[in-house]
């Protein structure tokens, strides 16, 4: 390659650029990849100020331009939410041990910040069932809700303070990168695990019982039910089931036919009025079935005075807190571009932390507990047509009526309906397709899911995500640290040269050997790399030999590679001269421009000359050819 | 596209392989990268047998070859490498507060195992000082060697059991995977610290004192210096300095001429032997210069009785032997590996870490504490012209004379003399140059360097070596999360298209972006790869329409994508119902083999359309351009 005339077009060797250009760059690419300044870009100041404010308040860019046709829509979305809010407000309540009350309180005030700050049309707010459990389970550990529900309470609106705080942070931050990490594998898995156990503990409700575990795990749960054999009423089994069946053939309704969605939406309401009136005609209390008790009348008080900062309970609140906030946030921030995507629009994640976050801050000062997007709502409230958040300022109305006027009304519900709903909902919630897809589809993937699907059932609801994580993140280092390298021949009658494991027409071409690797080159990868190259030269040449040729020039296409360390250049440095011992030629081709920048930088191409750096494969091979030729032409000259 | 005549070179749909073949294909890369059976290929059964024999215990396929002539050079490497021995045994064994005769003991077992076992030549065996200070340090948290030194003693050798154990493993187990996650700024900034924190822990001996801490921070260490004052003794300062410099100078020799590395190899023997003397006849006792004190004569006693296994310390020991194990082992294998590349050599990392842990077992059943192949020791032996691991057993039978025969002569070495020799060996391990290059190139990996300098000299060596890997981890999962994608455009009079950033020349193509994707696409940047795409297609719509052409077709390249998962697919199904709604088209150009196998499991090449794949980016404008002369035609006989 040395004597060979000046390519015609020859690879960039611009200077590197500078550190502040090259970290702006990437902090850009790390922490704004939607570039959500574009719109602010060639705007006079005003304009400016007007688009930021509509920029971080959302609610200014829609309320203008909001009109009755639109109402109408949202009207009728928010009233069919406001008839799920009330039994899963109260369901999920008291999954988290904490009075009925409360899982009303928190479909009021949380809505009306959220339609203020959010950013999607679909969210429909509320509690959710998995990070009650959650928080139950952690809470429990320092404080018994049983025998100190005071105590409870004020840690509960703490942990929520704590998560808002966590989530406002980290939307200022721009975060969201943190989230990216929940993969959907592990959120399949986490989500299926929890509909179990959820469903586990509702026996406790459907048998009427009255003691019972506070730990989550299937074992625990199982030798609960069973240990307490004596509770078990069949009147509370026998109308449990019945309610059971009912919302499972509303759901069933809905499956065959997507336009009666609503008929499986109020199924819940009907499920509490019914039982309610059940309750009362019939004296239910009397026979085994326990009901809610009573409710009081009147909006949300006040809790800003009872969040307890006791550094005895502060780190598990903060554990709880962070955990519960990242769960809710990944749950509402994919349920939210779920449905985006749907009608074609965009959900920025960071934008939604902060709205979630400022909901649960303001939730913790009105006796409300965490709430975020949920998926049974969110998914009711876009079948029932939600234009705008205005859906969610309706159901807070909705909600408000009910706590002035109707709250009193549902303290008939009885336990067991409430037991059946969440069930309905949690079966709901296991995906087995999904699952099934996944092992189709990819084996690793499937493991983490399961990983995630047993942790949570098994061991606990924390160890479970972390697990499932952790082995996401063991995944990705492995790619890291194996990457895909492999041999190209020249596809038959083309120009291209392409893995000739995959085309395997492909054609060797004589006395080189071209090799892609991938990326990217660093620390992790470098030895693996090394030995993998020298495999390959040892293969080809064990070829070459029974041929009788000879393997004269390894070319190295770095058009895959996006990023190189210092380890990364050493082991290049290291492979060349390992090659120079075999006499073989080694040539670079296409290093992309950061690959470029470190190699200028580390005097990598001074060192192996720039004459072996080529824009393509077909310039590489050409000179590699001229060279080949000229060295026989030598031998036979000098012979 | 749906249109055009099938393309001349079609992209191979073959059926994805079966997952075994696949998963075989995975853990061979993974687990054999190095492939160590290939020389057992169409091989009879008795050669085999002798090959795997060879291939096991190497002494077996050097041995049989060996001759006078290596003999001498290895003979003399041997000795110089004993004259290093002794001192450096001794010190290092006062390092970790143990004995001086166990350091002796140390250089005698366990190179005769590693002659036997080890696979590179130029390794010379014998004990760190990072790895005694290390084991110090973590220890004397559950033990005072002060106090109750005959236990401190019992669970040196366990520790050196365990990680004799572990290394063994992670050798059987091919987890040779876990040392390439040490990059080597973690290891230069390690090394730089701990030298830092050794020198300092020196400046007991050179002052004589007697009380100190066993905390390695510089600040504990500094503070532990001038608390006590008082103690300080000017004549061992001065035999001190006195020292350093004759050492300093040696060295400085050597880098002027490195044929004379001799004088710097033998000049700590020099520095014991003065030392001796004139302790002995300057009685230096009486002037506050303290000596090593007996050394009994004879060999390596057993001590296998000793070895510790109460459930009370077992946790500590456990930690200290993997960590200890695990940068005993990086120091070695990077070594081993650096000298083996000198002479175009191949050192497998896998069974080096057997050869290692078989030392480290047998080691703690004879008295002897954690052993691997250290740098100076390693370095003098290959300048020495060592030819096999012969100069460790030439090593051995010297240790063993001396420890039968000249035991005792040693015991008047002045303290002073070995903290002289410690300090001296250490100056030479901060790389101040190769932190400055790092700087220069990749100013992350200099900050993970760092990271481990002031990690391990402000808190403590664990703490610093796990935040500099944490560092590096994070850099990697950042890489992930955050792949590079580049616009490609056309090389001006050329057929190649490349990054439009590096090649500012570079034309667009009229309707069309072609976008190369950085591999991989996972969960971790699924959401980053979605909204990156949408803001190139947002700047392209502006460009396009200022220009009053029409976006028409987006073209992805995926030649640099290595792998992708299922998220990853379910984003390029979400990008494509994006581009959908704006009218616009989507093709994937040269997915890999891996990619392709996962897009057919998941019939994503059915639901885009097989029309939609090509092989070459040429094919696919091609396809695309005739596609929108179509469209425009119908556009025209339509009005």
């Amino acid at each position: 390659m040395g004597t060979r005339n000046e390519p015609e077009h020859p690879v960039s060797f611009a200077p590197p650029r500078g550190f502040s250009t090259v970290l702006k760059s990437d902090l850009k690419e790390t922490f704004f990849p939607d570039d959500p300044f574009h719109q602010f870009k060639n705007e006079k100041p005003s304009r400016c100020a007007k688009k930021a404010i509509q920029y971080f308040v959302p609610i200014f860019e829609w309320l203008p331009k909001y009109n009755l046709r639109l109402l109408r829509y949202d009207l009728l979305a928010g009233i069919t939410i406001t008839s799920l809010a009330i039994p899963q407000g109260i369901s999920y309540a008291k999954l988290a041990f904490l009075p009925p009350i409360i899982g009303l309180y928190s479909s009021f005030v949380p809505p009306l910040i959220y339609a203020v700050f959010g950013n999607s049309k679909h969210i429909a707010v509320g509690t959710v069932a998995a990070c009650s459990l959650l928080l139950q389970s952690t809470l429990s550990d320092v404080v018994s809700p049983k025998d100190d529900p005071a105590l409870y309470i004020q840690l509960i609106f703490t942990t929520t303070f704590i998560t808002g705080i966590f989530q406002t942070a980290l939307g200022f931050l721009r975060l969201g990168i943190l989230v990216d990490f929940l993969s959907h594998s592990t959120i399949t898995g986490f989500m299926g695990g929890t509909a179990i156990i959820i469903c586990l503990q509702q026996l406790k409700g459907f048998f009427g019982m009255h003691h019972f575990t506070t730990k989550t795990d299937v074992i625990s749960v199982m030798h609960a039910i069973f240990e307490n054999r004596k509770e078990w009423r069949w009147q509370s089994a026998v109308v449990g089931v019945t309610f059971l069946c009912f919302l499972q053939t509303t759901r069933y309704v809905k499956k065959k036919n997507p336009k009666l969605f609503w008929v499986s939406a109020i199924a819940p309401m009907v499920t509490v009025v019914v039982g309610c009136l059940f309750a009362y005609f019939a004296h239910a209390e009397y026979h085994g079935i326990q009901i809610v008790g009573h409710l009081k009348k009147g909006i949300n008080p006040l809790s800003i005075n009872l969040l307890n900062f006791n550094s005895k309970y502060l780190p598990t609140l903060i554990k709880a807190g962070i955990t519960t906030g990242l769960i809710a946030m990944a749950e509402g921030i994919a349920i939210g571009r779920s449905f985006a995507i749907m009608n074609n629009e965009q959900v920025d994640g960071n934008k939604e932390m902060i709205a979630f976050g400022f909901m649960n801050i303001v939730g913790s000062f009105t006796s409300c507990y965490l709430t975020t997007g949920p998926f049974s709502k969110t998914a009711v409230n876009f079948n029932a047509g939600c234009k705008t958040a205005m859906s969610n300022v309706v159901m807070a109305i909705g909600m408000g009526l009910t706590l002035l006027f109707l709250a009193p009304l549902f303290s008939y519900t009885p336990l067991v309906a409430l037991s059946a709903i969440i069930m309905s909902a949690m079966l709901g919630l296991i995906n087995y397709e999904e699952a099934y897809h996944l092992f189709k589809v990819d084996k690793f993937d499937f493991i983490i899911c399961m990983t995630a699907f047993f942790g949570v059932a098994f061991i606990s609801m924390d160890v479970g995500i972390i697990l499932s994580v952790g082995l996401s993140l063991i995944r990705a280092l492995v790619y890291m640290a194996r990457p895909a390298t492999c041999k190209l021949g020249k596809v038959a009658s083309s120009s291209v040269y392409r893995d000739i494991e995959q085309y395997p027409d492909s054609t060797n071409i004589e006395g080189i050997l071209l090799l892609q690797l991938g990326s990217p080159i660093y620390f992790a990868n470098s030895t693996y790399i090394r030995e993998r190259i020298l495999r390959w030269i040892r293969e080809e040449q064990a070829v070459s030999n029974s041929e009788g040729s000879n393997l004269e020039n390894v070319l190295l296409d770095l058009t895959g590679v996006t990023s190189i360390d210092m380890t990364g250049i050493e082991t290049l440095t290291e492979i060349r001269k390992t090659l120079q011992a075999y006499d073989i030629k080694m040539a670079i081709i296409n290093p992309r421009i950061r690959v470029m920048e470190k190699m200028i930088a580390s005097k990598f191409v001074d060192t192996i000359g720039k004459e072996y750096f080529f824009l393509s494969i077909d310039e590489a091979i050409e000179a590699s050819r001229f060279l080949l030729r000229e060295s026989k032409l030598q031998i036979r000259c000098n012979s």
